[in-house]
Order: C-alpha cells, then sequence, then structure tokens
C-alpha cells in the first residue's frame, strides 16, 4: 500500500509518501511547500492544490492521509486549516484516491505510544522508524506521521464521512 | 461588469449571476446547486468545484463574489462553509478570475437597506431590483444578493486578502 500524508496550511504544507505495510514499510518521499506570502487567499489555494495534484501524479497512492480538524484552536486557524484540507480532498477526489483522516492523539499514540506527544518527539519517532540520517521539519513529520497511522491503523482506518 | 456571485454550502449552493453597473443591470442567470448527500467529503468538494468551474466557463464573469465567513456561527458549520468557500475560491484562481467577499451585514444593508434583513426580506428585495416573475429559492437569492453588493459598492469594494 502506497500513502500520500498531507499537513495542510495556508502558509506551508508537508507532504509525506510512504510504501508498506504494518510489517515493513519505506519512506518514498518527503517535502515542504512554501506557500507564497504575498499571494492573495484563492492564488494559496491554487498552489496547494496544485502541490497535492503533483504528489498523486508523481507517486500514484493508493490513499491520501490527513488529520482531523481539531476543534479547539483558534477558530481562525480552524477555517484556514479547513480551506487548505478541502483543496487537499479534492485533489484526491479528482484522481479517485481515498481519502482517510485521523484525530491529532490517535497519530500521536500511533507514532509515539503517547496521544500527548510533543512535535519534537513526533520528529524524532519518525526518523527513528523510517530510520532517516537527519530530522525530517515539523511539517513533514506531521505528514509522515499521518501516513504512518493509517499504515499502522490497519483494521480501524477512518474514511472521511 | 459581470458578477458570480456564489453562496457557498457543502449540502446546497446558491450561484448566481449578474450583469451590469449600479445604474443598470440584468440577471443572466440563477440556480441552486444540490450537493449529493450520499458522497463523501471529498466528492462532495468535487461537485462544488465542478458546479463553480462550469458557470465561470459558460458565462466568463469578470468577478466572483461571495460572503466572508461569519465567524459567529457553530464552529463545525463554519469550517464546512470554508470548504465549499475554498472549492470556489480555487475554481476562480483557475480561471485567473478576482475573488472578493462582504460581510453578512453589509450584503444586507446595501440590498435591503438594513444590516439585519431576514433571508425573506432579501428574496424580496433580490425578486424585485431584478424584477422576477418569481421569487427565487434562498441559496440563490444570497449568491445573488452579493453579485449586486459587488455592483452596489462601486469604489468601496472588497478583495479577498
Amino acid at each position: 500500500m502506497r500513502v500520500l500524508g498531507i499537513d495542510p496550511g495556508t502558509s506551508q504544507m508537508g507532504i509525506g509518501v510512504i510504501e508498506g505495510e504494518r510489517n515493513g514499510y519505506q519512506l518514498l518521499n518527503f517535502e515542504t511547500v512554501r506557500v507564497g506570502a504575498k499571494l492573495t487567499l484563492p492564488e494559496r489555494l491554487k498552489q496547494i492544490h496544485e502541490a497535492v495534484r503533483e504528489s498523486l501524479e508523481r507517486f500514484s497512492p493508493d490513499v491520501l492521509a490527513l488529520e482531523n480538524v481539531f476543534f479547539d484552536k483558534n477558530v481562525r486557524s480552524m477555517v484556514k486549516i479547513g480551506e487548505a484540507r478541502a483543496c487537499a480532498m479534492l485533489a484526491a477526489a479528482e484522481k479517485g484516491v481515498a481519502v482517510f483522516e485521523y484525530p491529532p492523539a490517535r497519530i500521536k499514540q500511533a507514532i509515539c505510544g503517547n496521544g500527548q506527544a510533543t512535535k519534537f518527539q513526533i520528529q524524532q519517532m519518525v526518523r527513528s522508524l523510517l530510520k532517516l540520517k537527519t530530522t525530517p521539519p515539523e511539517d513533514a513529520a506531521d505528514a509522515l506521521a499521518v501516513a504512518l497511522c493509517h499504515i499502522h491503523s490497519h483494521n480501524v482506518r477512518i474514511p472521511v464521512g
């Protein structure tokens, strides 16, 4: 199974691609997309949509996985994340790729064994699980973490409703 | 000037097209798009994006106008509206069409002379201003109202940031 993990945001976005199953997987790619700060919101959404579409075309994943909208945060930042998520999900729907989503605590639990893990702990565990020589930046680590969470979740996977 | 007004939503969406200037305008089209209730969220976003893109292609508007996200509402419904708005703005960016947005109270003020106007009052005023024989349904009336607001706003128009 090949999983494209996305950590969406309207200022930057993490993308990670992992191939494998629970008992063995490997990193195919990770990157951080910096969304043009001087662009208008519609132009930024276009950039996000294009970046996700390019990854879908390049890696032909079976699944796109992302974090749930986290309903505790500042309302404006939630709406911004929702806008970026929408463009990522749209790109998946256009390619016929199924979308799955996981709550932040579940992702942390899957990666670190602790639903309260910090960003730093996520980065270190992603590095260790994927046997990387360097630590991926936060957004890319979050994208890889949600992809790993999907792979580890096995028969309790959550399709977007 | 030709304006495409959108009232975005993930269960149904209003679309309205008006041609003209402050001192004279006419209706070109209005419709309500019912978004498939049984579809997954990514599929619904795809349907919204396609409907907006089709209207952009059919009518070649100069501008897309929509309501601001209204930061008072239920948080979940705000995120849903944000997702639908994102797909509409993306379609505009893909066609190089500028996007403008207006607060709900400003739209009501422009159409009814009262920032607290009801949905029913908006429908009646839209019908009257556009000399329609029947009253457009709520979503279509809201889409026409935001397009009319843009036309009336003249030199105080609000591009999306």
